[in-house]
């Protein structure tokens, strides 16, 4: 089969590469239905992120079991199942806290740019959904194995509750998704801070009251100032820079909540500036597979429609395109079809 | 009047100083029934911070109200109070959800080893007590001000559960107050770091269950050998240096909280390394306003008796004993009597 590798900066080849198989007996392998690129595809494609050797892309998948291995009980060939970039096996002591992305199994699920997906630990990390979705409902699906879900965690991270007053770093899906989950959660009012116009308009559908198109301090005085200089309650910080995280963290009221979920790249926080802010901190790779039930529900239901954050549809043979689109920012997010 | 000014390092003296006055209405000057040295004094005690100039000392006090600006209206001449040493409002946005010290107005009460102390906002700061104490009572109502306060938000923001399991990095007053707070909260198993025996006693009578007295990774180890590997659920930072801040985090299991309290010295936090431990993050100077009330029940009631910290009392004109004393580990912590 040929699937997407990354060679280097700017260099992703759609090339043979090896079938996947069972190579545990608690494996699975799905048949994707479709793929696309994350933004944190994004890093080591621009070279800030090391890569030490071709390595096969893609972590988000949704599709068809096609086999699964002989220990497999919770899916069976021919189900349509999402699952998490982190595999789990959602018994150990992390993972029944619902932190499954530390699951002490866990192992980055990667290749899911290509037809067919190993995935680990298929009972822990899969879910099926009720049935086989609509075709026009899979791009929703395929945003809860990791971007739905990554923006749902920053807003229950940064304790979004009804009437509050949230801000939201960040223009890209995982931004765009978590104004949806801080609107879904009831927040008062939702400012997402970015300055791209077609990501505004997005942002305004999923239920963005404010845009704020400064950044850096002048961003956060502009927060000081729609929210009486008190800041805000909670924070979404959905890029993982050092400007992003001052800016989230310097946004929030003493006592409220930053939700940090953008993978961080170079970021060092001081302790002592930190410590006088006096907000919560919390984040890391979002827990999907905690998520997966009930967002599967919402987009079942139609209360959802996180698909809209795919801009950009190609076939996967095209898979190079959606890079530089997203690089360049002419695409919010690429999703990938395999013929 | 006579009051502790500290001019440089290791230099605190016991000299004539201006007597405190009412300078706003809402100022309010205390007769200090007792003071003390805390912890955080030591910090430019040891030239860590920089003393600019010549600075009256002490932030943590109790008494009877002297004299009471015009526009004080919650406490009034002859009674007993506590106060934090942040000043507070207590009614501007930040006071009203429970942080009084990061109050629009707040600021530092300095001073306080002495007999006489200006407090302002005394209607927003000053808790006063049922009736005029006895006098062993006076050491615990005094902890209140701060060291019982902090230890009790340090539980708190660790987020200290019945049943939990949680660590307390750092055996000063702040630590073994926090091992006294995290029992009153219902923790399961209270592991108390530390190496001093004097301490590790009042530790377990305060209700540490265990003790480690490795620190840095070894420390990090033996948490992890005493919980399965999974870490602590719940874990109080009470010093403020890179070690003990890094042991804290290092020591809480995925999804866990970490509280601390100890003013951060040269802490510098990855945030890469942090977004991968998936803790949640809150501390800061303790809004000891919050729970002056309900302290003040505990030790009223004979519930508590956190007084036991002061290993070494003294006159106030012998306070450079009591930094020195605290400094070479000598004291635990040192009460001031004013005569």
């Amino acid at each position: 089969m040929k699937g997407a590798v990354l060679y280097g900066p700017r260099d992703v080849r759609f090339e043979e590469r090896e079938t996947p198989k069972i190579v545990k007996p608690t494996d699975a392998i799905i048949r994707i239905a479709a793929a696309c690129v994350c933004g944190s595809d994004l890093w080591p494609y621009r070279g800030i992120s090391p890569v030490a050797q071709p390595t096969p892309m893609g972590h988000e998948y949704c599709g068809i079991v096609e086999e699964a291995g002989s220990a497999v009980r919770s899916v069976k060939p021919g189900q349509f199942v999402i699952g998490s970039f982190f595999s789990s096996d959602n018994t150990c002591p992390h993972c029944q806290i619902g932190y499954q992305s530390s699951c002490q199994q866990h192992e980055l699920v990667g290749g899911a740019q290509a037809p067919l997906l190993r995935v680990p630990l298929a009972d822990g990390t899969l879910v099926a959904t009720p049935d086989i979705p609509p075709d026009d409902m899979i791009p929703s699906l395929l945003t809860l194995s990791d971007v739905m879900g990554t923006g749902w965690f920053a807003a229950d991270a940064a304790g979004v509750k009804p009437g509050k007053t949230v801000v939201v770093v960040g223009d890209g899906a995982v931004g765009l998704l978590g104004v949806l989950s801080a609107r879904l959660m009831g927040a008062g009012r939702i400012i997402a801070m970015g300055r791209h116009e077609p990501r505004q308009k997005l942002a305004r559908e999923f239920g963005a009251t404010d845009i704020v198109t400064e950044r850096g301090g002048e961003g956060v005085s502009r927060i000081k100032e729609m929210t009486e200089g008190i800041g805000a309650d909670s924070v979404l910080e959905c890029v993982g820079t050092q400007v992003s995280m001052m800016q989230a963290i310097s946004s929030t009221r003493p006592g409220g909540h930053v939700g940090y979920v953008g993978v961080p790249h170079g970021v060092k926080l001081d302790g002592g500036e930190l410590f006088f802010t006096h907000v919560h901190l919390h984040g890391g790779p979002a827990p999907v597979r905690r998520y997966l039930p009930e967002l599967i529900g919402l987009v079942w239901n139609g209360k959802i429609n996180p698909g809209k954050v795919f801009d950009l549809t190609l076939p996967l043979e095209q898979v190079a395109e959606g890079y530089r689109a997203m690089d360049e920012r002419r695409a919010i997010k690429a999703l990938l079809r395999p013929q």
